[in-house]
């Protein structure tokens, strides 16, 4: 075995040819060792794998520097750099985090997680390095998914105004998360079919330098791609075609299902955990929207990439015909194609999870809350007990979204109140409606909703009490009411609970009635509070004597936690909060 | 003339084309003497006088829908489209805004403000009309300079997939607001130099129909190429060569100058008002920079399009060589490649107004914060007192920034704490920075200031008092000292003033201390309320007897607003904030 020995890319160098192949079997075996017990991003590094020990056997890091773009498919970049134990022994499977992060390794240089950066990131350390004085290659790894991305352009087209070093690796596996969409793709096509010869060439006609290498999982054809293009003095393109889920026959023959995934059985890549069957909002919302299509011929679904955030699988999509539109990984489009659509008489449904919604402020500002035009926005994922990785976190929404003017951002506290606020947002046409996905699993009430919020901010009182209103927003509904009732429990308090649902405005009226009879407002929201939802309940009190306990998360990227230990360092265990209020209210 | 009686397109497709060219000289005089005594795009609006006109002789508006991007040159549009008198009568300039605005015209779809959105609109208005069974022909106007934002490119990505009517007219004029920078400008210029036949083609790379007109400002030949592809059904780009500032011999010379410009005399283009001589903060911030550099070569300026922001005008990019970098209006890539430069080792500071660092939210959070690289970002005209469209509202950056993990946003009260920060910002290597440059004109108070920062979250108090404590932030500390004075002078209150400087984290010590003879804080801050500076106060004293009054803007678009009615709508006058203070204490 020569994995087991590799403790550096120094050991990768002094390897041959048959033997960093036979290496590359190894890690391979590795890879789908770990990732069929542990779940993580399959096809993409699969499909790296001879690209990353071809990097590591021709260049030197760390000096010379690899920045791997999203960074889900550095995990053999990590076997290859000291990390190798993590994919090799079950129980340090979570000693490496899933992406590139500087504190693991001196060969790691950024902490990555959202598409399309990895271009401009590198031309500031090839910048750098020049205002110093050094000579390292940088080199920036990109997958052709992440092309599409506004931000990648930037980057390709101020790379060729630089005239340095710089090698921009494009892994062109014909794929996103789902099938690559753009006219970009086109191109790519033809480029592999001429072998890199068409004369019409996106990458040359942003002014780079470019090769092509038909052959992306040979390990030689690699090798002698960047050896010819080390030390380069002008920024170039190595155009290489990889097969995504190489070598494990399901991920080759399934690329979208294989790109992340849970536990699954190696033998037959069938999911190991029935979790892919329970009911989630994502297929729940495809099959709500897929009603509403046939209703409605306006109506028409947008995702940025992740048709799943929706439901939108490859049947649903067929389905769904013309109303279905995936733009690739391209956000900002996304919000402006909605609220263009909107403008001209249509219905449009833009499905994003929160932390990529970060994406397009300004788009959801200048393109569509200026303009006004009633899109509707799911977010999904706006939760401490969502994704988890620094990168992906769910917490920030609430201040994004909820400040821009004229935005409707609605918290449904569960499955029916959801359905009932999006059926509302795709009949109304006066106001950009977003709306926050309650929670991570799917919360049941039972219960009936209005199914008019025309009427702004208007809160709901669910339980009458005094002393202690609870509002609690959206997902933490839940433990607004539990609270309350450990109150009724524990203190003989009766409090007050109330489910705001409109995130971006106060119910004065009501807020104002509580003054009657109520001593403490207690706010809970499921992310952070800087810049959110209970900040504002406090500057309404402000001037009065009414006192105010905002919960929710502290401002901080937190990484890989667990969910129980970030709500308790929140003071957001009933216990907790009762100490607080018991301690206010004495 | 014929310019008077154009009371719509329809009058325009009467013409002969003698008579289109003796309208286009008219349309060239009356924005020259409206421009020279009003102020506004010069340059853009000259050079698009015979393509506006064409574009309304071929297509059907309002029926066939022309979205200008940016829409700072759609003078002549409003000319053409019932508005002629807003440029024909002094005392009527007023009436129409800079910017396409469909609350003035069934001929303008969209509010538009910022740039490289006009394909991504364009392709919404596409598909809502193909949704409807529609026919009507969509086209998207973007100059060159707007060409180089990534919101463009995945806007012309996903325009080719469309395969439906969709017109995208590129108005080159070789030119951004600044000489245009980025791979892609080489292209164009290839494509102008052989008339457009040139192989390698940015735009069919794409996937994307194109043709070139070279003789952009010649009325017949672009309706010949309109005309053409009127009712096309597959994306297209037409090409068109124009030149900036046509006709005006000052503005065809000083492109850079004249693309925006306040009142000028016409015979010799001198600016008419001494305004362009007083100090400003982009010539201080420019002149003190060049001197950083001289003392390390590490220290780079970035711009995105806009290097006037931090005054580098051509004599002082000459100066700085390749520690100045203007990336073209790409924000997205400037925080990134910031944030790259800083992680090996340089000193980068990215100077952008606050209405578009909106523009890359993401870009800040996870390339820069997450990261936690010393970059640092100076943030202009972040001010009630700003450019008041409302689509460069400056109201917005408090909440945008601060609420980011990891990010120190300093707020200086005046030029000479703005240079101490910007001096720390740059030596220390801890932390992203940003720094909001205090108001738009610059406040002198020739006191001396710490020179370091690292200590983070220390309030200074300038006036020890006691009852009322004024947290008055940035620009606005002016008003809290002032705010004092009269307090003092009417109501016999001695009140504590206090320099917060930083925005992003609380001086828990401090407002602690307050409790003790304090029972009201006032904050003041000069931007919007929600999720700013000020609800964080009124969070942390929520659950104390602590009376909190917030000051600052509510959270609305406004539109070409005066500063002192903005004021006063909030309660931000003296007068309206002791009758509040005093209701309170009451």
């Amino acid at each position: 075995m020569y994995i087991e020995n590799i403790t550096s890319p120094r050991e990768v160098k002094q390897l041959s040819s048959e033997q960093l192949n036979l290496l590359a079997g190894e890690i391979r075996q590795a890879l789908l060792a770990k990732l069929s017990t542990h779940g993580g991003h399959i096809g993409p590094n699969l499909g790296m794998v001879e690209a990353t020990i071809a990097l590591h056997y021709v260049f030197d890091s760390p000096k010379d520097k690899i920045v791997y773009d999203v960074s889900h498919q550095s995990y053999v970049h990590k076997i290859l750099t000291g990390r190798n134990e993590a994919f090799l022994v079950p129980g340090k499977y979570d000693d490496v985090s899933g992406y590139t992060n500087p504190q693991e390794s001196e060969h790691d240089f950024f902490t990555i997680g959202h598409t399309s950066t990895s271009v401009s990131l590198a031309c500031g350390l090839a910048k750098g390095r020049d205002l110093k004085g050094g000579n390292e290659n940088i080199i920036a790894v990109i997958g052709d998914g992440s092309l599409s991305g506004g931000e990648a352009y930037e980057g390709l087209s101020n790379a060729a105004e630089m005239g340095t070093n710089l090698i921009i690796v494009v892994n062109d596996n014909e794929m996103s998360i789902a099938e690559n969409h753009g006219g970009l793709y086109q191109n790519l096509k033809t480029l592999r079919e001429t072998d890199g010869k068409a004369a019409c060439n996106f990458f040359r006609a942003l002014g780079l330098e470019y090769v092509y290498v038909g052959a992306g999982n040979d390990i030689d054809s690699l090798i002698a791609a960047f050896a010819s293009v080390k030390d380069t003095l002008k920024p170039i393109v190595v155009h290489i075609h990889t097969e995504k889920g190489k070598g494990y026959g399901p991920a080759e023959t399934n690329k979208e299902h294989f790109h992340w995934g849970m536990p699954f059985d190696l033998a037959t890549g069938s999911p190991k955990t029935g979790f892919d069957n329970e009911e989630d909002y994502c297929d729940l919302t495809g099959r709500f929207l897929l009603e509403e299509m046939r209703k409605d011929p306006r109506v028409v679904a947008i995702t940025s990439g992740t048709p799943a955030v929706m439901g939108f699988t490859p049947e649903l999509r067929k389905q769904a015909g013309r109303q279905f539109v995936d733009v690739g990984i391209a956000e900002e489009h996304a919000v402006a194609l909605a609220s263009g659509i909107a403008a001209n008489g249509g219905r449009p449904v833009y499905g994003v999870y929160s932390t990529f919604i970060q994406r397009c402020y300004d788009q959801l500002s200048q393109d569509l809350c200026i303009n006004n035009n009633p899109a509707v926005i799911p977010v999904f994922l706006g939760t401490i007990a969502g994704m988890n990785d620094v990168t992906h976190l769910g917490l920030f929404d609430i201040p994004l979204i909820s400040n821009i003017p004229n935005m409707v951002y609605l918290a449904p506290t569960c499955k029916e109140e959801y359905f009932a606020m999006l059926g509302w947002g795709i009949r109304q046409t006066e106001h950009p409606v977003a709306i926050r996905v309650p929670g991570a699993m799917v919360v049941e009430s039972g219960e009936t909703f209005d199914t008019d919020y025309s009427e702004l901010n208007r809160y709901k009182i669910t339980q009458a009490g005094e002393t202690v209103a609870i509002l609690a927003l959206g997902a933490f509904y839940t433990l607004g009411k539990a609270l309350a009732a450990k109150l009724e429990a524990e203190q003989g308090i009766h409090a007050t609970v109330i489910n705001p649902r409109y995130i971006t405005g106060l119910d004065e009226q009501m807020l104002e009635a509580l003054k009657a009879d109520h001593r403490l407002v207690v706010t809970l929201e499921d992310g952070v509070l800087d810049g959110g939802f209970g900040e504002k309940i406090a500057r309404y009190y402000g001037s009065s004597a009414m006192r105010v306990l905002n919960y929710g998360a502290r401002k901080e990227f937190v990484d890989r936690y667990a969910v129980e230990d970030l709500m308790k360092a929140n003071r957001l265990t009933d216990v907790q909060m009762i100490e607080d209020i018991m301690n206010v209210l004495k």
